[in-house]
């Protein structure tokens, strides 16, 4: 199967399976099994085997993996080889903390822009970019080459947001903002619910002991 | 099938039909069919009935669903009737986000709680709530009745505040920082990890044209 028809749950994992593998990196292994990867990224050891074979990777029989070159086989499948350029529309308490966020850019992702709508807000500076104004979005992705958004809008704003991105030409989107969107054409949308999360894990609050999914 | 053994991926819908059913009702409709729901949800229509069904709500044939007592039958199970009191532990610019959000509120959230251990921050207010030190967890949470939290903390301290959060009786916890942990027996855990979502949109940025899962 070629990586461009990779089954999304396959997808979902290999960040996971990215972050474990820079892990046992710096603890300094040099090769390391399914089996241990399954471990740490609490995935049964089949499911890994399975996934990286997807890839075209396969472990040396008694050696197993070079965790190094494994890493950058995950990285280049998901594209993690070539930088992204995010830009955050919304700069709200929930946009400023994803434009402060330091764990992006040690996984390779840069806040290039921010924009917003409140006179208030645009023009100040957060986390070292200044905020600009949202009317501006096709200047803003466009001068900062930007490929990504991170949609943090209230409700009501979220669509025409989301087609101001897809009209500047951004394809992938991971939105903060509840609710069913349109998405157009050449659009990766991405959502995610805090507050579903939130009530997904009532359901667990009030039975008894259970492991969340 | 009991609500006590919802299998996860109906349980992860329940979340988008409370929302669906809320639009719903605000717009005045009050009684509705599995199609309707199907769609608005994003979901397919045989699904919504099998999700519902297991539930033990059945529709009326030629009549559908009424709107309101579907919406308090979803709630119920997902146990939304509660109220649901939160400690957000870590009050950096995320959790400071998730303490203001107002979307948390209006879908049967409290935030009663913050901590942090950064002197600079406990005693300040965020969002109507004074932090207090995380050393005070326990005694934060049975004041303030808490059985879920939201952990924004940094990477290494994250197993330790929820190891807190599970010594002082909190169930539920919602994470927003990567990596595995150890979960403690009773404890329910949901991750949500920006960089892995963003990572996961990546193999779109740079694939042809598609609909992210």
């Amino acid at each position: 199967m070629s990586e461009r028809s990779l089954p999304p749950p396959t997808l979902e994992r290999l960040p996971v399976y990215v972050r474990v593998l820079d892990e046992l990196a710096r603890q300094g292994e040099t090769t390391t099994s399914s089996s241990r990867v399954a471990e740490l990224a609490g995935v049964a050891p089949a499911q890994v085997r399975k996934d990286l074979s997807r890839l075209g990777t396969y472990g040396t029989r008694g050696v197993g993996y070079d965790v190094v070159d494994l890493a950058a086989h995950v990285r280049r499948a998901l594209h993690l080889s070539d930088a992204h350029r995010v830009v955050v529309v919304g700069a709200g308490h929930l946009g400023q903390a994803v434009a402060r966020y330091g764990g992006l850019r040690a996984r390779g992702f840069e806040v290039v822009a921010l924009t917003d709508v409140d006179p208030e807000v645009v023009g100040t500076v957060v986390g070292g970019v200044r905020v600009r104004h949202e009317d501006e979005l096709a200047d803003v992705v466009r001068s900062t080459a930007a490929t990504m958004a991170v949609l943090a809008v209230p409700s009501d704003a979220a669509q025409p947001s989301l087609d101001a991105l897809a009209a500047a030409g951004v394809r992938s989107v991971l939105s903060f903002v509840p609710g069913q969107l349109v998405v157009p054409d050449g659009v990766a949308l991405r959502i995610v619910d805090v507050a579903a999360e939130l009530q997904i894990l009532s359901f667990y609050a009030a039975s008894p002991p259970r492991t969340a999914p």
